[in-house]
Protein backbone atom coordinates (compact mmCIF):
# COMPACT_ATOMS: atom_id res chain seq x y z
CA UNK A 1 0.00 0.00 0.00
CA UNK A 2 1.94 2.82 -0.92
CA UNK A 3 1.94 6.07 1.49
CA UNK A 4 1.64 10.09 -0.59
CA UNK A 5 2.47 13.47 1.53
CA UNK A 6 0.65 15.53 0.50
CA UNK A 7 0.78 19.91 0.89
CA UNK A 8 -2.01 21.63 1.34
CA UNK A 9 -3.35 25.33 0.70
CA UNK A 10 -6.74 26.11 2.62
CA UNK A 11 -8.75 28.98 3.08
CA UNK A 12 -10.11 28.32 6.85
CA UNK A 13 -13.31 30.17 6.69
CA UNK A 14 -15.59 27.60 5.64
CA UNK A 15 -14.57 24.95 7.96
CA UNK A 16 -14.75 24.42 11.59
CA UNK A 17 -11.44 23.39 11.80
CA UNK A 18 -8.59 20.35 10.45
CA UNK A 19 -9.88 17.72 12.44
CA UNK A 20 -13.43 15.64 10.78
CA UNK A 21 -16.44 16.60 12.78
CA UNK A 22 -19.57 14.06 12.72
CA UNK A 23 -21.75 16.97 11.89
CA UNK A 24 -19.30 20.38 10.88
CA UNK A 25 -17.67 20.58 7.69
CA UNK A 26 -13.86 20.47 7.87
CA UNK A 27 -10.63 20.36 6.02
CA UNK A 28 -9.68 16.69 6.66
CA UNK A 29 -13.27 15.63 5.70
CA UNK A 30 -13.11 17.32 2.33
CA UNK A 31 -9.46 15.44 1.55
CA UNK A 32 -10.95 11.71 2.79
CA UNK A 33 -14.02 12.77 0.88
CA UNK A 34 -12.24 14.10 -2.38
CA UNK A 35 -9.91 10.51 -1.54
CA UNK A 36 -13.31 8.26 -1.52
CA UNK A 37 -14.17 9.71 -5.31
CA UNK A 38 -10.36 8.13 -6.47
CA UNK A 39 -10.83 4.42 -4.23
CA UNK A 40 -13.35 3.50 -2.27
CA UNK A 41 -12.74 4.18 1.88
CA UNK A 42 -13.24 4.51 4.28
CA UNK A 43 -9.98 7.18 4.32
CA UNK A 44 -8.12 8.20 8.07
CA UNK A 45 -5.90 10.94 7.16
CA UNK A 46 -3.23 12.52 9.49
CA UNK A 47 -1.88 15.98 9.15
CA UNK A 48 1.21 17.75 10.83
CA UNK A 49 -1.31 20.64 12.61
CA UNK A 50 -4.64 19.90 13.46
CA UNK A 51 -5.63 24.36 12.89
CA UNK A 52 -8.52 25.74 14.58
CA UNK A 53 -12.36 26.69 13.12
CA UNK A 54 -11.38 29.69 10.59
CA UNK A 55 -7.33 29.06 10.70
CA UNK A 56 -5.62 29.45 7.21
CA UNK A 57 -3.01 26.92 5.73
CA UNK A 58 -0.38 27.61 2.97
CA UNK A 59 1.73 24.78 3.88
CA UNK A 60 -0.04 21.86 5.78
CA UNK A 61 1.16 18.34 4.84
CA UNK A 62 -1.20 15.33 5.38
CA UNK A 63 -0.17 11.58 4.01
CA UNK A 64 -2.47 9.15 2.97
CA UNK A 65 -2.27 5.69 2.14
CA UNK A 66 -4.03 4.20 -1.46
CA UNK A 67 -4.46 0.70 -3.19
CA UNK A 68 -3.25 1.73 -6.61
CA UNK A 69 0.26 3.24 -7.52
CA UNK A 70 -0.28 6.51 -8.54
CA UNK A 71 1.98 9.21 -10.34
CA UNK A 72 2.00 12.13 -8.10
CA UNK A 73 1.25 14.25 -10.55
CA UNK A 74 -1.89 12.06 -11.36
CA UNK A 75 -2.85 11.79 -7.22
CA UNK A 76 -2.79 15.72 -6.77
CA UNK A 77 -4.66 16.62 -10.24
CA UNK A 78 -7.31 13.92 -9.32
CA UNK A 79 -7.95 15.21 -5.74
CA UNK A 80 -7.89 19.14 -6.76
CA UNK A 81 -10.43 17.92 -8.91
CA UNK A 82 -12.91 16.03 -6.47
CA UNK A 83 -12.07 18.78 -4.16
CA UNK A 84 -13.80 21.72 -5.77
CA UNK A 85 -15.13 23.90 -5.25
CA UNK A 86 -14.11 23.48 -1.54
CA UNK A 87 -11.15 26.46 -1.30
CA UNK A 88 -8.99 23.27 -0.94
CA UNK A 89 -5.92 22.92 -3.05
CA UNK A 90 -3.31 20.31 -3.08
CA UNK A 91 -0.19 21.94 -4.22
CA UNK A 92 2.43 19.18 -3.78
CA UNK A 93 2.60 15.84 -3.80
CA UNK A 94 4.95 12.69 -3.33
CA UNK A 95 5.37 9.38 -2.69
CA UNK A 96 6.87 8.72 0.72
CA UNK A 97 8.40 5.04 2.57
CA UNK A 98 5.66 3.06 4.83
CA UNK A 99 6.85 4.60 8.27
CA UNK A 100 7.12 8.22 7.15
CA UNK A 101 4.04 9.88 9.00
CA UNK A 102 2.95 13.56 8.58
CA UNK A 103 2.72 14.32 12.15
CA UNK A 104 5.22 12.09 14.13
CA UNK A 105 7.81 12.80 11.71
CA UNK A 106 7.66 16.32 11.40
CA UNK A 107 10.44 18.26 13.12
CA UNK A 108 9.16 21.99 12.82
CA UNK A 109 6.08 23.82 12.61
CA UNK A 110 5.69 27.43 11.40
CA UNK A 111 3.02 30.02 11.54
CA UNK A 112 2.55 33.39 10.10
CA UNK A 113 0.14 36.00 12.42
CA UNK A 114 -1.12 39.37 10.02
CA UNK A 115 -2.05 42.10 12.29
CA UNK A 116 -3.44 45.24 10.14
CA UNK A 117 -3.74 48.44 11.82
CA UNK A 118 -6.42 50.85 10.53
CA UNK A 119 -9.57 52.84 10.67
CA UNK A 120 -11.75 51.53 7.73
CA UNK A 121 -13.18 48.39 7.12
CA UNK A 122 -11.75 46.20 5.49
CA UNK A 123 -12.49 44.71 1.76
CA UNK A 124 -9.82 42.67 0.02
CA UNK A 125 -7.77 41.77 2.86
CA UNK A 126 -11.09 40.37 4.76
CA UNK A 127 -10.77 37.35 6.46
CA UNK A 128 -7.26 37.26 5.80
CA UNK A 129 -5.72 39.61 9.13
CA UNK A 130 -6.98 40.48 12.08
CA UNK A 131 -8.01 44.56 12.10
CA UNK A 132 -7.10 46.84 14.83
CA UNK A 133 -7.94 50.07 15.62
CA UNK A 134 -4.69 51.72 16.67
CA UNK A 135 -1.28 51.90 15.67
CA UNK A 136 1.20 49.37 16.56
CA UNK A 137 5.01 49.55 18.20
CA UNK A 138 6.77 46.50 16.13
CA UNK A 139 10.01 47.25 17.79
CA UNK A 140 8.20 47.00 21.49
CA UNK A 141 6.46 43.89 20.66
CA UNK A 142 9.93 42.19 18.95
CA UNK A 143 11.36 43.23 22.44
CA UNK A 144 8.69 41.12 24.00
CA UNK A 145 8.54 38.46 21.85
CA UNK A 146 12.43 38.05 22.86
CA UNK A 147 11.29 37.04 26.53
CA UNK A 148 8.82 34.41 25.15
CA UNK A 149 11.70 32.25 23.00
CA UNK A 150 13.44 29.54 24.46
CA UNK A 151 12.35 26.50 26.69
CA UNK A 152 9.29 27.33 28.80
CA UNK A 153 6.42 25.92 30.70
CA UNK A 154 3.77 28.25 28.28
CA UNK A 155 0.75 27.35 30.83
CA UNK A 156 -0.38 31.47 30.30
CA UNK A 157 -0.43 30.81 26.55
CA UNK A 158 -2.45 27.37 26.01
CA UNK A 159 -6.31 27.03 25.83
CA UNK A 160 -7.55 25.48 28.81
CA UNK A 161 -8.94 22.53 26.24
CA UNK A 162 -5.02 21.75 25.58
CA UNK A 163 -4.41 17.98 25.60
CA UNK A 164 -0.48 17.75 25.37
CA UNK A 165 0.26 16.19 28.15
CA UNK A 166 2.94 18.98 29.40
CA UNK A 167 2.96 22.68 28.80
CA UNK A 168 6.58 23.11 28.51
CA UNK A 169 7.47 23.36 25.10
CA UNK A 170 10.89 25.17 23.26
CA UNK A 171 9.47 28.27 21.35
CA UNK A 172 12.59 28.69 18.39
CA UNK A 173 11.85 31.85 17.33
CA UNK A 174 9.22 34.82 17.07
CA UNK A 175 10.04 37.20 14.20
CA UNK A 176 8.02 40.44 14.08
CA UNK A 177 8.34 42.54 10.51
CA UNK A 178 6.39 45.90 9.40
CA UNK A 179 5.17 45.19 5.74
CA UNK A 180 3.95 47.65 3.41
CA UNK A 181 1.00 46.35 1.66
CA UNK A 182 -1.35 48.32 -0.79
CA UNK A 183 -4.03 47.85 2.44
CA UNK A 184 -1.65 50.05 4.48
CA UNK A 185 1.23 49.10 6.60
CA UNK A 186 1.15 45.36 8.46
CA UNK A 187 2.85 43.34 10.98
CA UNK A 188 3.55 40.08 10.10
CA UNK A 189 4.59 37.92 12.65
CA UNK A 190 6.45 34.33 12.07
CA UNK A 191 6.82 31.66 14.88
CA UNK A 192 8.76 28.71 14.95
CA UNK A 193 8.22 25.24 16.92
CA UNK A 194 9.09 22.00 16.97
CA UNK A 195 5.92 22.10 17.88
CA UNK A 196 2.73 24.11 19.49
CA UNK A 197 -0.37 24.07 22.32
CA UNK A 198 -3.64 24.36 21.31
CA UNK A 199 -4.28 28.01 20.90
CA UNK A 200 -0.36 29.03 21.82
CA UNK A 201 0.29 30.69 18.69
CA UNK A 202 -2.95 33.40 19.35
CA UNK A 203 -2.73 33.42 22.50
CA UNK A 204 0.80 34.68 22.31
CA UNK A 205 0.07 37.41 19.51
CA UNK A 206 -2.81 38.56 21.39
CA UNK A 207 -0.68 39.25 23.85
CA UNK A 208 1.87 40.73 22.14
CA UNK A 209 -1.00 42.98 20.56
CA UNK A 210 -1.44 44.40 23.85
CA UNK A 211 2.24 45.50 23.84
CA UNK A 212 2.09 46.68 20.77
CA UNK A 213 -0.39 49.27 21.03
CA UNK A 214 0.37 50.33 24.41
CA UNK A 215 -1.67 49.00 26.70
CA UNK A 216 1.18 46.59 28.33
CA UNK A 217 4.89 47.27 28.79
CA UNK A 218 7.46 44.72 27.19
CA UNK A 219 8.46 43.53 30.17
CA UNK A 220 4.66 42.33 31.09
CA UNK A 221 4.63 39.37 29.03
CA UNK A 222 7.80 37.84 31.11
CA UNK A 223 5.88 38.31 34.16
CA UNK A 224 2.25 36.68 32.30
CA UNK A 225 4.54 33.94 31.26
CA UNK A 226 6.51 33.72 34.76
CA UNK A 227 2.68 33.51 36.29
CA UNK A 228 1.90 30.11 34.71
CA UNK A 229 -1.59 31.18 35.01
CA UNK A 230 -3.98 31.20 31.71
CA UNK A 231 -5.48 34.57 33.55
CA UNK A 232 -2.55 36.37 32.80
CA UNK A 233 -2.97 35.83 29.18
CA UNK A 234 -3.78 38.87 27.22
CA UNK A 235 -7.21 38.39 24.82
CA UNK A 236 -6.84 35.39 22.43
CA UNK A 237 -6.84 36.67 18.85
CA UNK A 238 -8.78 35.86 15.79
CA UNK A 239 -8.49 32.91 13.57
CA UNK A 240 -8.33 34.83 10.50
CA UNK A 241 -4.88 36.50 10.89
CA UNK A 242 -3.08 32.88 11.43
CA UNK A 243 -1.95 30.23 8.54
CA UNK A 244 0.13 27.47 8.76
CA UNK A 245 2.94 28.10 6.26
CA UNK A 246 5.18 25.02 6.40
CA UNK A 247 6.07 22.13 8.85
CA UNK A 248 9.59 20.87 8.62
CA UNK A 249 10.63 17.21 8.23
CA UNK A 250 14.66 15.99 8.43
CA UNK A 251 14.04 14.64 4.44
CA UNK A 252 11.79 17.47 2.55
CA UNK A 253 9.30 14.73 1.22
CA UNK A 254 8.65 16.81 -1.92
CA UNK A 255 12.16 18.61 -2.53
CA UNK B 1 -23.27 72.84 -0.12
CA UNK B 2 -19.79 71.60 0.55
CA UNK B 3 -17.81 69.30 -1.76
CA UNK B 4 -15.64 66.22 -0.45
CA UNK B 5 -13.51 64.15 -2.57
CA UNK B 6 -13.58 60.17 -1.14
CA UNK B 7 -11.05 57.46 -1.76
CA UNK B 8 -12.55 54.17 -2.27
CA UNK B 9 -11.47 50.87 -2.01
CA UNK B 10 -13.76 47.44 -2.47
CA UNK B 11 -14.02 44.37 -3.52
CA UNK B 12 -15.50 44.06 -6.79
CA UNK B 13 -17.10 40.34 -6.84
CA UNK B 14 -20.85 41.26 -5.48
CA UNK B 15 -21.13 44.16 -8.05
CA UNK B 16 -22.39 44.62 -11.37
CA UNK B 17 -19.80 47.39 -11.84
CA UNK B 18 -19.01 51.18 -10.76
CA UNK B 19 -21.97 52.54 -12.31
CA UNK B 20 -25.78 52.46 -10.57
CA UNK B 21 -27.52 50.18 -12.09
CA UNK B 22 -31.63 49.57 -11.62
CA UNK B 23 -31.82 45.86 -10.77
CA UNK B 24 -28.52 45.01 -9.74
CA UNK B 25 -26.06 45.96 -7.23
CA UNK B 26 -23.17 48.47 -7.54
CA UNK B 27 -20.64 50.54 -6.02
CA UNK B 28 -22.04 53.99 -6.92
CA UNK B 29 -25.42 52.63 -5.53
CA UNK B 30 -24.13 51.32 -2.55
CA UNK B 31 -22.46 54.74 -1.58
CA UNK B 32 -25.07 56.64 -2.59
CA UNK B 33 -27.62 54.89 -0.42
CA UNK B 34 -25.21 54.99 2.57
CA UNK B 35 -25.27 58.86 1.72
CA UNK B 36 -28.96 59.07 1.74
CA UNK B 37 -28.60 57.82 5.58
CA UNK B 38 -26.84 60.85 6.10
CA UNK B 39 -28.55 63.71 4.55
CA UNK B 40 -31.87 62.41 2.75
CA UNK B 41 -31.31 62.41 -1.45
CA UNK B 42 -31.61 61.54 -3.81
CA UNK B 43 -27.60 61.55 -4.29
CA UNK B 44 -25.28 61.79 -7.58
CA UNK B 45 -21.97 61.10 -7.15
CA UNK B 46 -19.42 61.54 -9.89
CA UNK B 47 -16.02 58.63 -10.40
CA UNK B 48 -12.71 58.93 -11.80
CA UNK B 49 -13.26 55.43 -13.29
CA UNK B 50 -16.54 53.44 -13.76
CA UNK B 51 -15.16 50.03 -13.47
CA UNK B 52 -16.64 47.26 -14.78
CA UNK B 53 -18.59 44.47 -12.96
CA UNK B 54 -15.68 41.87 -11.01
CA UNK B 55 -13.24 44.93 -11.12
CA UNK B 56 -11.36 45.54 -7.41
CA UNK B 57 -10.55 48.89 -6.57
CA UNK B 58 -8.02 50.67 -3.95
CA UNK B 59 -7.54 53.75 -5.06
CA UNK B 60 -11.10 55.00 -6.91
CA UNK B 61 -11.92 58.65 -6.32
CA UNK B 62 -15.39 59.91 -6.28
CA UNK B 63 -17.09 63.37 -4.87
CA UNK B 64 -20.24 64.23 -3.36
CA UNK B 65 -22.15 67.61 -2.06
CA UNK B 66 -24.06 67.75 1.33
CA UNK B 67 -25.92 70.04 2.98
CA UNK B 68 -24.00 69.64 6.44
CA UNK B 69 -20.16 70.50 7.15
CA UNK B 70 -18.86 67.46 7.81
CA UNK B 71 -15.69 66.98 9.45
CA UNK B 72 -13.54 64.89 6.73
CA UNK B 73 -13.37 62.08 9.78
CA UNK B 74 -16.35 61.95 11.30
CA UNK B 75 -18.26 61.84 7.24
CA UNK B 76 -15.91 58.93 6.47
CA UNK B 77 -16.47 56.99 9.98
CA UNK B 78 -20.34 57.78 9.54
CA UNK B 79 -20.16 56.38 5.84
CA UNK B 80 -18.17 53.08 7.00
CA UNK B 81 -21.00 52.66 9.23
CA UNK B 82 -23.66 52.53 6.79
CA UNK B 83 -21.81 50.48 4.12
CA UNK B 84 -21.59 47.31 6.26
CA UNK B 85 -21.63 44.90 5.69
CA UNK B 86 -20.78 45.71 1.23
CA UNK B 87 -16.87 45.29 1.05
CA UNK B 88 -16.56 49.18 0.20
CA UNK B 89 -14.83 51.03 2.66
CA UNK B 90 -13.80 55.05 2.72
CA UNK B 91 -10.28 54.95 3.12
CA UNK B 92 -9.40 58.86 2.57
CA UNK B 93 -11.93 61.84 2.56
CA UNK B 94 -11.31 65.84 2.13
CA UNK B 95 -12.88 68.64 1.96
CA UNK B 96 -12.76 70.13 -2.16
CA UNK B 97 -13.50 73.41 -4.00
CA UNK B 98 -16.80 73.46 -5.38
CA UNK B 99 -15.40 73.40 -8.77
CA UNK B 100 -13.14 69.87 -8.15
CA UNK B 101 -14.46 67.07 -10.13
CA UNK B 102 -13.79 63.63 -9.44
CA UNK B 103 -13.57 62.52 -13.24
CA UNK B 104 -13.13 65.81 -14.88
CA UNK B 105 -10.53 67.11 -12.62
CA UNK B 106 -8.23 63.69 -12.57
CA UNK B 107 -5.08 63.65 -14.72
CA UNK B 108 -3.95 60.60 -14.49
CA UNK B 109 -5.41 56.94 -13.61
CA UNK B 110 -3.89 53.76 -12.42
CA UNK B 111 -4.43 49.91 -12.77
CA UNK B 112 -2.68 46.58 -11.58
CA UNK B 113 -3.63 43.54 -13.26
CA UNK B 114 -2.06 40.37 -11.27
CA UNK B 115 -1.46 37.10 -12.90
CA UNK B 116 -0.69 33.66 -11.02
CA UNK B 117 0.29 30.45 -13.36
CA UNK B 118 0.04 27.62 -10.96
CA UNK B 119 -1.66 24.38 -11.72
CA UNK B 120 -3.27 23.68 -8.55
CA UNK B 121 -6.83 25.94 -7.94
CA UNK B 122 -6.79 29.11 -6.15
CA UNK B 123 -7.57 29.08 -2.12
CA UNK B 124 -6.61 32.15 -0.40
CA UNK B 125 -6.00 34.37 -3.87
CA UNK B 126 -9.86 33.49 -5.24
CA UNK B 127 -11.14 36.19 -7.16
CA UNK B 128 -8.06 37.99 -6.79
CA UNK B 129 -6.29 36.88 -9.16
CA UNK B 130 -6.16 35.40 -12.65
CA UNK B 131 -5.14 32.06 -12.67
CA UNK B 132 -3.18 30.83 -15.91
CA UNK B 133 -1.89 26.98 -16.21
CA UNK B 134 1.73 27.93 -17.74
CA UNK B 135 4.89 29.66 -16.90
CA UNK B 136 5.28 32.98 -18.22
CA UNK B 137 7.82 34.66 -19.64
CA UNK B 138 7.99 38.70 -17.89
CA UNK B 139 10.32 39.31 -19.90
CA UNK B 140 8.80 38.85 -23.62
CA UNK B 141 5.59 40.19 -22.11
CA UNK B 142 7.59 43.62 -21.07
CA UNK B 143 9.20 44.18 -24.68
CA UNK B 144 5.97 43.71 -25.93
CA UNK B 145 4.20 46.11 -24.02
CA UNK B 146 7.14 48.49 -24.99
CA UNK B 147 5.27 48.61 -28.37
CA UNK B 148 1.94 49.52 -26.67
CA UNK B 149 3.43 52.77 -24.89
CA UNK B 150 3.00 55.90 -26.01
CA UNK B 151 0.03 57.72 -28.44
CA UNK B 152 -1.99 55.24 -30.33
CA UNK B 153 -5.33 54.19 -32.10
CA UNK B 154 -6.64 51.81 -29.64
CA UNK B 155 -9.56 50.02 -31.86
CA UNK B 156 -7.82 46.69 -31.35
CA UNK B 157 -7.92 47.13 -27.58
CA UNK B 158 -11.51 48.66 -27.36
CA UNK B 159 -14.51 47.29 -26.16
CA UNK B 160 -17.14 47.38 -29.10
CA UNK B 161 -19.70 48.80 -26.58
CA UNK B 162 -16.65 51.91 -25.86
CA UNK B 163 -18.09 54.86 -25.93
CA UNK B 164 -15.26 57.48 -26.27
CA UNK B 165 -15.80 59.88 -28.79
CA UNK B 166 -11.83 58.72 -30.43
CA UNK B 167 -9.77 55.37 -29.81
CA UNK B 168 -6.49 57.11 -29.63
CA UNK B 169 -5.04 57.24 -26.44
CA UNK B 170 -1.59 57.94 -24.99
CA UNK B 171 -0.24 55.33 -22.92
CA UNK B 172 2.02 56.76 -20.27
CA UNK B 173 3.87 53.36 -18.79
CA UNK B 174 3.42 49.68 -18.76
CA UNK B 175 5.67 48.34 -16.21
CA UNK B 176 5.57 44.30 -15.72
CA UNK B 177 7.24 42.55 -12.88
CA UNK B 178 7.50 38.73 -11.37
CA UNK B 179 6.59 39.09 -7.26
CA UNK B 180 7.22 35.91 -5.30
CA UNK B 181 4.07 35.66 -3.35
CA UNK B 182 3.20 33.15 -0.52
CA UNK B 183 1.28 31.32 -3.48
CA UNK B 184 3.75 31.62 -6.23
CA UNK B 185 5.39 33.71 -8.73
CA UNK B 186 2.84 35.80 -10.02
CA UNK B 187 3.16 38.71 -12.92
CA UNK B 188 2.41 42.54 -11.84
CA UNK B 189 1.27 45.02 -14.55
CA UNK B 190 1.32 48.36 -13.81
CA UNK B 191 -0.80 50.53 -16.42
CA UNK B 192 -0.82 54.60 -16.64
CA UNK B 193 -2.40 56.69 -18.59
CA UNK B 194 -4.92 60.39 -18.10
CA UNK B 195 -7.60 57.61 -19.19
CA UNK B 196 -8.35 54.27 -20.38
CA UNK B 197 -10.93 53.37 -22.78
CA UNK B 198 -13.59 50.49 -22.38
CA UNK B 199 -11.92 47.02 -21.58
CA UNK B 200 -8.55 48.41 -23.06
CA UNK B 201 -6.45 47.17 -19.51
CA UNK B 202 -8.15 44.12 -19.82
CA UNK B 203 -7.50 43.42 -23.32
CA UNK B 204 -4.13 44.73 -23.35
CA UNK B 205 -3.55 42.28 -20.73
CA UNK B 206 -5.33 39.15 -22.74
CA UNK B 207 -2.59 40.03 -25.59
CA UNK B 208 0.55 40.77 -23.66
CA UNK B 209 -0.44 36.85 -21.31
CA UNK B 210 -0.36 35.14 -25.09
CA UNK B 211 2.94 36.49 -25.60
CA UNK B 212 3.99 35.05 -22.39
CA UNK B 213 2.90 32.31 -22.65
CA UNK B 214 4.49 31.70 -25.98
CA UNK B 215 1.48 31.22 -28.23
CA UNK B 216 2.58 35.17 -29.65
CA UNK B 217 5.58 36.16 -30.55
CA UNK B 218 6.18 40.08 -29.11
CA UNK B 219 6.07 41.55 -32.51
CA UNK B 220 2.49 39.83 -33.18
CA UNK B 221 1.13 42.87 -30.62
CA UNK B 222 2.66 45.78 -32.96
CA UNK B 223 0.68 44.17 -35.91
CA UNK B 224 -2.27 43.91 -33.30
CA UNK B 225 -2.29 47.21 -32.79
CA UNK B 226 -1.50 48.41 -35.93
CA UNK B 227 -4.61 46.64 -37.41
CA UNK B 228 -6.88 48.95 -35.29
CA UNK B 229 -9.22 45.62 -35.45
CA UNK B 230 -11.45 44.37 -32.27
CA UNK B 231 -10.85 41.38 -34.32
CA UNK B 232 -6.94 41.25 -33.99
CA UNK B 233 -7.23 41.66 -29.96
CA UNK B 234 -6.16 38.22 -27.83
CA UNK B 235 -8.67 36.81 -25.69
CA UNK B 236 -9.86 39.65 -22.99
CA UNK B 237 -8.40 39.04 -19.45
CA UNK B 238 -10.95 38.20 -16.62
CA UNK B 239 -11.87 41.33 -14.22
CA UNK B 240 -10.69 39.75 -10.87
CA UNK B 241 -7.36 39.90 -11.59
CA UNK B 242 -7.80 43.89 -12.05
CA UNK B 243 -7.55 46.53 -9.66
CA UNK B 244 -7.62 50.50 -9.90
CA UNK B 245 -4.85 51.08 -7.75
CA UNK B 246 -4.90 55.14 -8.09
CA UNK B 247 -6.11 58.59 -9.42
CA UNK B 248 -3.95 61.48 -9.74
CA UNK B 249 -4.89 64.77 -9.93
CA UNK B 250 -3.08 68.62 -9.93
CA UNK B 251 -3.15 68.63 -6.36
CA UNK B 252 -3.56 65.56 -4.70
CA UNK B 253 -6.88 66.53 -2.51
CA UNK B 254 -5.58 64.08 0.42
CA UNK B 255 -2.68 64.90 0.92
Amino acid sequence: MPRYALRIEYHGAPFAGWQRQADQPSVQGAIEAALARLEPGPHTIAAAGRTDAGVHARGQVCHCDLEKDWSPFRLSEALNHHLKPAPVAVVACAQVAPDWHARFSAIERRYLYRILPRRAPLTLEAGLVWKVPGPLDAGAMQAAARQLVGRHDFTTFRSTMCQAASPVKTLDAIDIAEVETAAGTEVQARFRARSFLHNQVRSLIGTLERVGSGAWAPGDVARALAARDRAACGPVAPPQGLSLTGVGYPDDPFA
